[in-house]
Formats: structure tokens, sequence, C-alpha cells
């Protein structure tokens, strides 16, 4: 959370507003506000994946505190690709006025609109290519190709009165692209020579020193997996990454097996890509997975989700034997993927079962079947000096590859002072190709949980995680209202406490010699009452076992 | 846990049973059984650390089920090294049977007693050194010096008159050891030609292609870094990691600067290293943490504890401006470490703290200042061939280590049926160079929570999952024993759950009539009434909420 919170002033007519939103400080929620003359521009509304210390929260979404009441104003937003981290908190916006304009490429929007549909919502979409303008109010769009680890992701560069924004989104410079699309550094020099006053830049591999090797590189190596692979082949990667799955389609039909998608998201994604061109399938190398078992072993290759170790998706699954497919000895498990920080331990624990079952399993810790969607430090490099930007603002990223990156546009000549090292809700002024910092909002997180959204709040999270480190031990004493006196109990219950509820009858006497003083000195309060019950129980508790578990005392009136 | 258990037969005299107790299918808890002529020798006793699916869980033991009825019979535990996945659960064995001869080398026993005296067991120790022989009943050791991340450390060959067995112990094949100290592969090659009928090998490092880098070529990146820092200095490693420290100590002395030990198991392990002359101290450069804020800023360096981001460590409470230390602008921080799986977000975290900060943060994701202490592919294959062994049991490891160590010993020659691919429990005879699995016992997990060791079931960590992820509810209905007429409630409590108590009014009504239905049917159980209030709140929460919190009913007669 933003430690100096101030109000920014009122915005005047001509002055471009900038807020990160989300995405700073964080990898996820990505979503920057442009405000001018009244009319706000949003670029891209993701989500984020808890870590371990927000336990069962399903998803965080952005803080829409900054345009919950402006939503009128709105003119549209642009999703510079379809990762969830981008895309994913747009059914929760649109749940707040539907009709928001969407812009984006026609992969990106595709996606999104499949998400929608899971939320029963229609949305305004306007299907953009790189090369193309679109004038939304105040603000001329521009959109540029960039090569991620998604197809048809788009830059783009936002002009206004007040000057010229271009925000990369997620990039990398795949100087040999599978799909030939490249990061179009031919117009980020154009827009650079006519003046880039503001560069908002992805910073997620800013710390990593020079270039992410080639997409390319990738497919001799699964090629290679596959021909020797004896028996059945199944590799796991994220579902969107269309590039991947198009080596994986290749080496396989290089080698004459078949390809079987499985998994519900590979299923949709790969449809969409295919329907629409990104995914180009060789002839014949698709088959349903329910015939995909006609097939012998060593001529299917099964392209599956989980490579996150997620224990619902179907490589989990087949590593708990708890899937139709029985993976044993003489498969193959290629793991065609990042480990995302947080994720190892599950990830090495479907790793070791798939082992276990007989399987050889291949990763990015043994071979080199990964490469990152992100621009390395080398790159990014090479984009500053190209663009020569005025000022910079360094997005995407945890704090650490902000300073990184900052560091690497002071490096090529931009001006400290013109370099900002911002976080979620600082906000920003733009006028003349100067920036300056004028407010910082207070940004929370919005948690959600099954059906609800923002009612978790940093205390239940607080809670959870006794509850989970150490469980709770109820107390129930049932009192007349009268007297105090004990009518019922204490009954004393514990869940996650680990020992016997016997060991309770040592603390019994304690709760009730604490119960009578406290009614011999007239204490009748039950929320008094209560407190003395938890003061009794948890002294006996921290020194019988060195623990702290959640006490809940309930002192009930009858 | 094992899935096929079934007993071993009795021993026959002159057979040598061994059992690995620990460290197979995971790293940590290493403990060795061997037997023969009704005498047991144990090689390391070590714990193991909690994952995140075991919440709250301080310690993992070995179990000591197989030898809880021999006591008396156990000649002596030899330990490898002063780690604490080897040395960590001695006390716990001891509690047992305090006079349980330990056998080690000084550092390990020096390291083992700091812990013991902590537990006030002063126990029946025995120093060794390299190229010692000992006998302890029916087995002839012979101590054999290996190179590890701590100095000191030991394989150990254990002959019987069924054969020999030589166990690694954790080890790497430096070249060019800061202390000169090789594994001794001289030793190695005279074993293997007398001949070492089974062979214990470290796997840790078995699926890393190539070799471990010399720890001697950190010290110039430290001295680089170190030359270079404005500011403090603020190095943080593992605690027992003597020439990790010894070459912080070496690139401070030549940068001028003096170093402040800091955190309770650093100051201790590095007293007890320098007392022995494991640790050599430049004269003068240490300094007290008490006096070291006298010292300029850049003149200090700091040596922590903390770089795995233990919340309560040193390095966690600088990040989040809980120490005396503030660290600030021109601080230099190296995490001379690696980042053991699961702990990468805590750790990352640290590092974003600090970079907010302002400090400059060197880790082994941006500079070459980690290198593993275990044996890679290319240094097993190297003992492999220099030892020859007849038979093989990959130990130390995670089960896909196990199954890449077993493949560089018969790449090496040795037949696969003399490689044993084995897990905690698995029994194993050996006769006359002969090795044959005999048996699987079951091994469970034995946790220690506080001062209580072995009372948290699997059951209770799914209660603290489940309480962890989603909170509970609990529902308090007072009824009348002879009518099931409800006096008092249903009272509704929450926790974790993270809406408003008040979103149970709508439940309450349910509540009443289901017990009011079962009153009229004569249900009168209270277990009976237990459950039919837990269906009734868990069909609501999940159709209002799409959540499965914890469900606690407590139905109370009175």
């Amino acid at each position: 959370m933003p430690t100096n919170v101030y109000d920014p002033p009122a915005l005047d007519k001509g002055t471009l507003r900038i807020i990160p939103i989300g995405g700073l400080g964080e990898i996820g929620r990505n979503m920057t506000y442009f405000e001018i003359n009244g009319k706000i521009l949003i670029v891209d509304c993701g989500v984020l994946f808890p870590e371990e210390h927000q336990p069962g929260v399903d998803l965080i979404l952005p803080d829409f505190g900054p345009i919950k009441d402006r939503l009128d104003d709105v003119v549209g937003v642009m999703l510079t690709h379809g990762h969830e981290d981008h895309i994913g908190a747009v059914p929760y916006l649109l749940r707040l006025r539907n009709d928001i304009p969407l812009i984006g490429s026609g992969l990106t929007l595709a996606l999104v609109e499949a998400k929608l549909k899971e939320h029963r919502i229609k949305p305004y979409s306007l299907t953009v290519k790189e090369g193309q303008k679109e004038q939304l109010g105040p603000f001329d769009l521009e959109f540029v190709a960039v090569n991620h680890s998604i197809p048809d992701a788009l830059a783009v560069a936002i002009k206004t009165e007040a000057g010229t924004v271009l925000a990369t989104g997620d990039f990398k410079m795949d100087q040999l692209p599978l799909d030939g699309r490249l990061t179009d550094l031919r117009e980020f020099a154009r827009l650079g020579k006519e003046g880039v006053d503001l560069f908002l830049v992805d910073s997620t591999n800013a710390d990593v020193p020079g270039f992410t090797p080639l997409e390319a590189s990738i497919g001799p190596v699964l090629d290679q997996v596959i021909a020797r692979a004896p028996r059945r082949v199944i590799v796991a990667s994220f579902s969107s990454h269309v590039h991947r799955v198009q080596q994986v389609l290749d080496a396989a039909h290089a080698n004459g097996r078949r390809v079987a998608f499985l998994g519900r998201s590979m299923v949709r994604n790969m449809t969409i890509a295919a329907d629409l061109g990104y995914l180009k399938v060789p002839d014949g190398v698709l088959v349903e997975y329910k015939k995909a078992k006609d097939i012998p072993d060593d001529k299917i290759v099964y392209m599956s989700t989980g490579s996150q170790g997620e224990p619902m998706a179907v490589l989990s699954r087949m590593a708990n034997m708890d899937h139709a497919i029985e993976v044993g000895e003489g498969d193959t498990v290629i793991l065609a993927s990042s480990q995302i920080p947080g994720n190892e331990n599950a990830i090495y624990r479907v790793i070791d079962g798939l082992t276990k079952l007989g399987a050889n399993v291949v990763h990015k810790g043994n071979a080199k079947v990964h490469v990152s969607g992100h621009a390395a430090a080398g790159e990014l490099l090479y984009c500053y000096n190209i663009i020569q930007p005025r000022n910079v603002l360094p997005v995407h990223g945890e704090y650490r590859h902000l300073v990184a990156n900052a560091k690497l546009a002071i490096d090529t000549g931009v001006p400290e002072e013109n370099t900002f090292l911002a976080e979620d809700g600082t906000v920003m002024d733009m006028r003349d190709g100067h920036v300056e910092v004028v407010g910082q909002l207070d940004i929370g997180f919005v948690y959600v949980d099954g059906s609800s959204v923002g009612e978790i709040t940093d205390a239940d999270l607080k809670d959870r995680r006794i509850l989970g480190e150490e469980g709770f031990i109820s107390i129930i004493v049932v009192v007349e209202a009268q007297t105090g006196k004990v009518i019922v109990g204490p009954e004393i219950h514990a869940k996650g406490f680990a020992e016997d509820d016997r060991v309770f009858d040592s603390v019994k006497p304690k709760i009730e010699q604490a119960l009578a003083d406290a009614a011999r000195n007239g204490v009748r309060d039950s929320h008094a009452l209560s407190q003395i019950v938890r003061r009794t129980v948890g002294r006996w508790v921290n020194t019988s076992y060195r623990r702290r578990p959640m006490i809940v005392p309930l002192v009930i009136e009858a």
C-alpha cells in the first residue's frame, strides 16, 4: 500500500493525467488510466494471482476506485494482448458499466469475448490492427505490432494535445519470430523521431542481463525429445501460448504423431487460435481426445494444461493417478513452460509424481524447453536508444524490476529526473512534454473469493493465516443472564489444533474458576466474560504447547 | 507414503540389513539404518522443513518407528556433517535414549553439542577425522574427507562381515576448495579397489548437467561488489556456510572494511567455527554489532542471516523497517545464497522491500554470488568410475533426483538390477556383495509443532488447510434435551469467512426450520442434529457464495 497518500489537484484543460492503477510493484492486474479534457482512456484491465499469504483468494482485481464515479467518462479500454494479467478483470469492470467499448487485436478480443461469455456479457468491441489509427474522444491511438508469448500483441501510441505516450504492453524482441511478426522497431523509430513524451515500458525481465533466446530455439529440442520418445508424449504449457503449441504440433507432425488437446482452456483457446488463423494446424494432425486412445502410444502427443502444478489441472491429476490417461513406464512428459515464483513446490511435486509412475520428465531445469515472453535488459536498451523518450515510466513489474528498468533508461541518457519510479495510484500530470507527480491515491487489493468480490479484507486474510497455521479452539459457555452462573459448558472443541480433545479436561477447571471469580466480582457482560475465557485458555495453551491457535470464546446468556 | 508395505523376514546372522529411514523422496530428514548380528548403526539424523501444504508445522522428523523398540541395540549415530537435514533430529532421538554415542568430525559435533545444549542434553560423543578407523560392535568404520558447503564433512565406509558400504553424505568435488580439503578421490579409489558392495550417493544435484562451479569463484564477485559499494554492505547467507563467510571476511578486509555478525545462529556458528580454526578471521576485522554503528558506513560489512526470506530473521526485519539498521539509499545488500524451492516469493518480497528502501540488492539472479554444495552429474560420473561399486543406492533427494542419479550409475556400467530406487522404509539385505529388497516399512511424517512432537496428523493438516483457505462458520444451538426445542440460538459466528456476520440472518430461519422438522420427526441425538445443521448451512454457503468453509455445528443439550 502507498505510504504517502495525498490528493492531486483538479486537472487543467489540455493536461494529460496518467495513473497506473495496477501492475506496479506486482506482476499482474495491469491497468493504466489516462485522462484529458474530461475523458478517460484505460489501457489493460488484468488480474493478479494471489500468493501464499493471501490464502483462499481466487483472484486479485485492480482497485476501480479512481474510475467508479467516472464510468460515463470512460471512452474505451484498450487491451494490449490476451493474457489474464491484462484482460482478466474486464468482466468485473463491465459489471459496473457494460457498454464501455473494448479495443484490441483480433485474437485479444476473441479471448476476451470467450471470457465475457462465461460471465454472460456481450461487449461493445472494436478490432484493430497494427498500423491502424483510431480516435477515441481526445485520444488519437496508433497501434504498433509487438512480439510476446501470445500472438497479436500491440503497443499503443496515445497522442493528445498534451503530448504523446507510448505504452509497450508486454513484449520482447524475438528477431526470428515464428509468425514473422516482429516488434516493429521501424514504427518505434518513427514515433521516437516524432517525439515520445512518455514511454511506459514492460519491466518484467529488466533485471535479466542479455537477450531472451528465440522462441524458435525450442522447436528442435521438442523435435528431438519427441523423436526419441518410445511411448506416449504429454506436453504441458500455458493454454494461451499459441506459438509454443504450434511448435508442438509441428514436432509431432514431423515425427508422424497426432495431437490431442487436453484441458478446457487449452481446447477453447486453441480452437479460437486455429479458427482465426493464428495456429496453423498441419493437415490431419489433430485428433479428438476421445479418439486418441485408439491411436498407438508411439503415435500420439497430448497437449495439456497444468504446467504450473495447479492441483485441478490435467497434469496434476495424471501425477496423482486421477486421470483417464494412466502415465507409466516409457511415457515422456515435457513441461514446456516457466516456473512462476511460488509454484515451484507444486511443479516439483507433479514432476516427482510423474517420475515415480515411470515417466521421463523433461522440464526447463534439464532441457531448453522454455524461453521467456519478456524483453531482457539488452533488448530494452535497444528500445530506449531507438525511441529516445523524454520521460520514462517503467511498468509491469515488482519493485526491483522497475528499478532495474529505470536504470537502463538512465544508462541510455534519459535524465534521472525524467525517469519515474511510481507505484499503483501515483498520479502524474503531463503538459508540453513535461511530466510531474502530483498525487498519490490509496490503492487497495480487491480480492475475489468464490462469488464475492471485494468483501475480503486483509484482516480476514490474517485470520485465515492464523487458522491455517494453528487451527482454533472454541469454548462455549452458557450462563444464566441474571446470576452469571454457568448452566452449560465449558464445551471445548478444536480443529487443526492437533491434540486429542481430552487435553482440554485440564483447562476446564481453570475456566470455571475464572468465570466464578468474575461472577463473584459482578461481571455480567458477555463480551467481558468472553475475554476472560480467551485469556485463560490462551495462557494455558501457550504455556502447555508453545502454540498460538485462534481462541474463539462464546459466552451465551440464557 | 509407501504403497506396498510388507514385513521383512527375520535377519540371519552375518547378513547386513539397510533401511533408509528418511531422505529418500525428500530433501531432508536424512537417516539410514544398518543392522548386523543384532547391532544397529545409524548414519545421520536430520530434520525436514515443511512445505506450504503442511501449515504451522515447525519441523518434520524421521519416523523412529523402526528403532524405538531396539534402542539398546544402537551402537552409535555417525553424523556426516553439521547441516540441519543431517543433525537436526538428534535431540529428539536422544530424548528416547540419551547415551547413544554420537560420532562425527570436530565441527559437526561442536554444532550438534550447541544444539543439544539448548535441549539440555549432554551427549556421549566421539570426535573422528578423515583417515581414522573406529570399531563399533560389528561395524568397522573408516572416515573419508568430502567437500561440501560446510567444512569438515565426512563420507563413511562401513565394513562388516557381509561386505562394505560406502556412504558419501552430502558432498561435491570442488577441485580448488578454500581450505584445500578435497573430496578424497584417492581414498575412494582405494576403497573401490578393495571392493565397495553398496554405494549410498548424494542425489541432490544428479539432474544438473555438468559440474558445480568453484566456491572460490564467488570471492572476486564479492570483492568487486564490496569495492564499489558507496555505503554499508549487508551480506546474507546460511549461518553454517563457513567458507562463504570466510570469503566475505576476506573481501571486506581487502577493502578496508570491518565485519559484524548479525543474527543468533550466525554469531553462534561463526564463534564455534573460529574457535575451532575453521574460520580464519583476519586480524582486527571483526567488530561487535553494538560497536559497529560507530564505524563509518563505507567501512562496515554486516554478515547476517535471513537469506531465505524467513520472516523473523534479520534481513526480513530490515526490509520491513523493523530492525535497528535502517537500510537506505546507497546501501548494498548481497544475498550470497541459494533460493530453496518454495521460498522464492518470500525472498523476492525481501529483495523488493530492500530495493524500495533504496538499497542495491545483489542476488544469484543478477550476479554469481552462489554455488551449490552438491555434486552435479559430471562429478557423480567421476565418482562412479573411480569407485566402481557393485550396488548403488541413490539417497538424499526427491524422486526425480534419485532417478537421475540411478541413471548415471547405470551409464557408468553398474547393472540396472544392482541400482536401487528405494523409498523411506525400504528394507534391503546384503550378503556376499548381493543386495536384495526384502521388505517395505510404513514410514510416516512426524510433525513437530511448538512443544508437541508427533501429535499432529495429516487429518489435522487437512483441517488447517481448509481453515486457512476458507475460514469457518460455527453454529451453536442449545436445545432442550427432552423436547428438542431450541432454547438458545442459532448463534452463528465466522472467522476468515470474510463477510459481515449479518449475512447469516438469512440462513437462521432455514436452520430453525430444519431443527423443527427434525424435532417433529423425533430426532433427539445431538450428533444427528449437528449433521442437519451442517448440511443446511453448507448448502446455503455453497449456493450463495460458491465457497466451502469449514462448518462447525454444535448442538448442546441443556
